[in-house]
């Protein structure tokens, strides 16, 4: 099975569209869970408690690499025991790496050690400032994803992105254009953008068509609302995955048992899949 | 000490410009030092050599992160162990991540306990695609340097980095200028430029002034050569690092012994940084 048709069954055996951010900062995880184990461990079972609160509501997993490797062996070592976990026992949920890979050439094969082989993943990102290089190497490897960062959420996300070129169109969409019509050749290829730039939003989703996925990052935390996606589900509303990170596996804060906190976890999960599935 | 007042006196103490990248991918390591070795003790058995014949002629050392996590735990540890190395040894020389980090906000902050903190480097490298915020967090740190992909080495390189603005000005240009006007503001941010692309690197030259570093990539295996270079160099001739990797670290390709191979490692080290000398 290739990574699309893995990621398009996902979807609908869950009838979501929740991709859950699991960006688990060691020193930001609730107490009760560190309290007596190592890094790694604490990290593994604050994942999987996760995981089984949400697995059958979640299109896919995503891990931001950063908030592991920042707590060096132990932190990977919980990020690989997590994946280990997924692979076993929910083998058919795409787990995505939120890694800003720019590889290109011989550094690309490294990379897919790296990401697919040494960790699991099923799903690289990589940013496009490199040109076609960086992707060229996943392209014949279907069964693996590629997501590129096509316009970000963050406050400075324009200062390039939305540059206008000599030819009329902004960076971005002429991003969002070589990415539909050169890059994407053998239909692993689609994109993040930032719903936190909802018209910026709308317009890829124009260029790229209704087939193509787009990952769609900054809802909660960064100030998006589902609201905001209006009109760019694609695909018999079933193209546009809605990643949310802090708003999901840190929503249980404050609460006193590991049972409370993970229910609030479900239902913060629960909320968003009901908010995107009534959102036209 | 600042890592700019650390690199300057690094290229004065060496009286050379030559940054040697570590890019040792267990798997090309020659046959003689892998034998009986587990893969972390080869690459770090490599490095070490390669640095003990070079390390009074270089400026740097500059290691891609992938050659090495593309290997996994062992591949991590070899490259832990030579930045513990060259800390204890060689304290002196600058070390740089060529990592092409891309984070922002608070995953910036893990990014300096993976490259700073754990892994022991000097200085990160990062793309611009995000914008300001990518680096903002690394400013107040003066002890680390930054230093931005401006324009790459890699064929497709001037797909992006080379379009024209409305306003007249190349996209690299554009980033050339931000970073010099607005992201530099504590004297702690350079500029990676690939001298496959002799006239951008001039540009950029030109835009960014003659007191702040250049990293020029591309000599050697990827077809450029020193003459390239001209009229690059900045002030006094101190302000541009060449960097070759394969160039170097596998010149010695053929050698029947370990002491010949690292006698070719050197010469192509001694070489390289003559021919800078010589570049007007």
């Amino acid at each position: 099975m290739t990574f699309t048709q893995k990621l398009k069954k996902a979807v609908s055996l869950s009838s979501s569209l929740v991709c859950v951010g699991l960006d688990s900062r060691f020193d930001k995880l609730p107490a009760f869970l560190k309290t007596k184990s190592a890094v790694s461990k604490s990290i593994f079972l604050f994942n999987r408690a996760v995981i089984e609160s949400t697995a059958d509501i979640v299109a896919c997993y995503k891990m931001n690499l950063s908030f592991y490797y920042g707590f060096g062996e132990e932190g990977i070592a919980g990020l690989k025991q997590t994946n280990t976990f997924l692979k076993k026992y929910y083998p058919w949920i795409p787990i995505i790496a939120d890694c800003k890979r720019s590889e290109m050439g011989e550094s690309v094969k490294m990379v897919k050690q790296e990401i697919f082989d040494w960790l699991g993943f099923d799903c690289v990102m990589a940013t496009p400032w490199f040109g076609f290089d960086t992707i060229a190497g996943y392209l014949l490897d279907q069964k693996h994803g590629v997501c590129i960062y096509t316009h970000n959420s963050n406050p400075s996300a324009p200062e390039f992105q939305d540059l206008t070129l000599k030819n009329g169109l902004k960076l971005y969409e002429f991003v969002a254009q070589e990415i539909t019509e050169k890059w994407n050749k053998n239909g692993n290829v689609f994109v993040e953008v930032g719903a936190t730039y909802p018209k910026q939003l709308r317009r890829i989703r124009k260029i790229i068509g209704e087939e193509m996925f787009i990952l769609a990052a900054g809802i909660g935390s960064q100030g998006a609302t589902v609201s905001d996606l209006k009109g760019c589900f694609g695909f018999k509303h079933q193209r546009l995955l809605v990643s949310s990170s802090r708003g999901i596996i840190f929503a249980g804060k404050g609460s006193r048992s590991k049972q409370d906190y993970f229910k609030k976890v479900r239902e913060a999960t629960l909320k968003l899949q009901r908010d995107i599935s009534l959102t036209p």
